[in-house]
């Protein structure tokens, strides 16, 4: 197969005398950004033919800020169906109802842990976090966690050095029930990784759903949806008043589960707000072996994406509900949110902050379109993202939830 | 974003601690099934879940025995449909047609290069070879390369020690025509690796291609396929006489442009036959980090492929025209496609041909069925596969062309 090391040794010989050659004069500074030379524009590189490609894809569910009342709903109810066409979740009859398996009093509440059955193979786990405060029906956070974490991060069943880190702990001593999910392929949903004492590998599982005609996202969705159904029964939560909570990896859920349910409450957006096409279509620097690169890895991956949307327009959607976006991004997709949720006539209903790096105006890019040529550390610069710090902030979130959960 | 890498020091901390405390215990051996411990056979890892969703796949095409005469030829036309319908080719008009750019004569041939401008963003280019000895319409072959090769190494424009490799270079020696074309980001149409001095990069592309709903294999074999279509208007080739030859990778196109397109003669399928299905479930043998992997990298990856067939299923359906195997695979395979090619009425069209080393029967793998727990080794073992004797086996093919063109 096509997998095998070439066995040509010719081909191998070639290649090594080419790399002994040009190792001294290819300049990876001088290719940053992907051009032809040909008069007519074509190019012959399939890279350059594919990323033209990109640059000339407009997805069909694209905010306008001249959009109608009518057009405005048309277009919200457009973004929800495509959502649920690329995300695949299927119908499945016949499970199990979930079945509390962990019962403890803890420190000012009662930590349980529940598994369900989504799909005929599968049976996954959450945990639940309710305050010894709460005796008639509240409101609830489910917390998604971001990549690399397990829910036991967010619960503090995993001791944590940097205390943000445990959102679901940090929701519950506040007053809020928490329940806390594993992304698909991390925590509990690993498979030998953690046996291993390596990372979690999201990518092989990734591949396989492709395969399938899924995606990571469409099944982590599909999953943190059914823990979603079953809060809603719970007697003592408030079905109007679920919030989702995404970090990072976390978000990306989050705005699926928030398309496609529009009972979903409020919202905690808790990475920058990232135009992903145009990430793609600038981040274009070669390295020293004359590769571009993709952005991110497969686990990100769903085929037909962009023909619909981008990620500030998928948020924009979920307007008027309330959203809180805690570490920035360009002023330009904030104000295209903003913009949305004013015209939904609840300007109020979204809160940006910026990273503390970029908190005042005149430290960050005010573009409206970035350049191509950037490689991973110039695109977050130019997106006033300041990595070190990329955290649960709590110190806003906290604050932000009280105020949207005061109102009965 | 999520693809940063998380800031959480205390995560990264925990898995150095357990990747310390695990190194000396993880014994991959002890794990190369996928297993369940649980009572109600379900699984907690997503990987798990995912498996068991691959194996629970039953094809729509899979080749079926039993077939009457007219599901026979229904099942035919479903695997061309559903060929169509993953492979996406766009309907672009208004290109301009292919031009000659370079004309020479060489010792006993005439070589050729053209361009074709298959997409508004796009020039490719393909190089013929025409015999001296060819004065009225005559066969033709298109030759596919595998990976890691240009279609200069099949002319022999870039010499290659194996005269194998030559694929081109030795059909034109037989006497006939031979096209050679560049695979989908390979050859000319890479991009900067072969100034850097790299090996092609094949899955950023494919990559960009699958998020906007396309695929490498889409890509190429849609541009092959417009190379196969100016085949056919010209003079000097018999458009009922063209023959397409895949090396390895080059199978891939091989397959979708056989059954797109009926009017192709017939097949050089030169790697062995594989049931890419099955490969992706047997390979589960976990590497000293805990990892699975995935047999083969993105550029080999359809969406919904398995959906509807398996590698076997496709060549199966290709009967009766004239086809060679040069490179064995399980004889099981082999099987279901001379039941095939017998049900057409047509046994003597496939001719077989195992790796020398597993000429003797005995000396062959009979398994109907591969366990899991492979890696990649033992899977090649499995499957009757020599990889360092993967060549392009002209031994068999100019005969077999000789004899599947001497018919007029």
């Amino acid at each position: 197969m096509s997998t095998r090391k070439m066995m040509l040794s010719v081909c191998i010989g070639l290649t090594t005398a080419l790399a002994l050659s040009a190792q001294t004069t290819f300049d990876p500074q001088q290719h940053k950004v992907v051009t032809t030379q040909r008069a007519d524009g074509r190019y012959i590189s399939t890279y350059g033919v594919a990323h033209a490609l990109l640059k000339h894809t407009t997805p069909k569910y694209a905010y306008r800020t001249d959009f109608s009342k009518e057009e405005f709903a048309a277009w919200q109810e457009g973004v929800r169906e495509a959502m649920a066409e690329i995300m695949c979740h299927p119908v499945v009859e016949g499970q199990p109802a979930p079945v509390c398996i962990g019962r403890e009093q803890r420190d000012g509440y009662r930590w349980e842990k529940w598994e369900f059955y989504p799909l005929p193979e599968c049976v996954s786990t959450f945990i639940v976090l309710i305050p010894d405060s709460v005796k008639t029906p509240a409101p609830a956070v489910l917390c998604i966690p971001g990549s690399g974490m397990a829910k036991e991060h967010l619960t503090g069943d995993i001791a944590v050095r940097n205390p943000h880190t445990a959102m679901a702990l940090n929701i519950v001593k506040r007053g809020y029930i928490a329940v806390a999910v594993d992304n698909a392929a991390a925590g509990e949903a690993a498979d030998l990784e953690p046996l291993a004492g390596s990372g979690y590998d999201y990518d092989t599982t990734s591949r396989i759903l492709l395969e399938l005609g899924w995606s990571w996202l469409g099944y982590t969705s599909y999953l943190d949806r059914h823990v979603m159904e079953w809060m809603k029964t719970q007697p003592l939560i408030r079905k109007d008043r679920i919030v989702l909570s995404g970090f990072s990896l976390g978000t990306e859920p989050l705005m699926v589960l928030g398309v496609l349910d529009p009972t979903v409450y409020a919202f905690v957006y808790n990475d920058f707000l990232c135009q992903t096409q145009e990430r793609a279509i600038v981040m274009t620097a070669p390295d020293e072996r004359g590769r571009r690169g993709f952005p991110n890895s497969i686990r990100h991956l769903i085929p037909r994406f962009w023909e619909f949307f981008n990620f500030p327009d998928i948020v924009a959607s979920l307007a008027p509900r309330p959203i809180i976006f805690t570490e920035g991004g360009l002023d330009r997709d904030f104000d295209l949110v903003r913009h949305a949720y004013a015209a939904s006539g609840h300007p109020e209903a979204v809160e940006t902050h910026h990273y503390a790096k970029y908190a005042a105006p005149e430290t960050r890019n005010p573009a409206t379109a970035l350049p191509e040529g950037l490689d991973r550390t110039t695109f977050y610069n130019s997106v006033n993202v300041d990595s070190p710090n990329h955290y649960f902030k709590d110190e806003y979130i906290l604050p932000w939830l009280d105020r949207i959960l005061a109102e009965p």
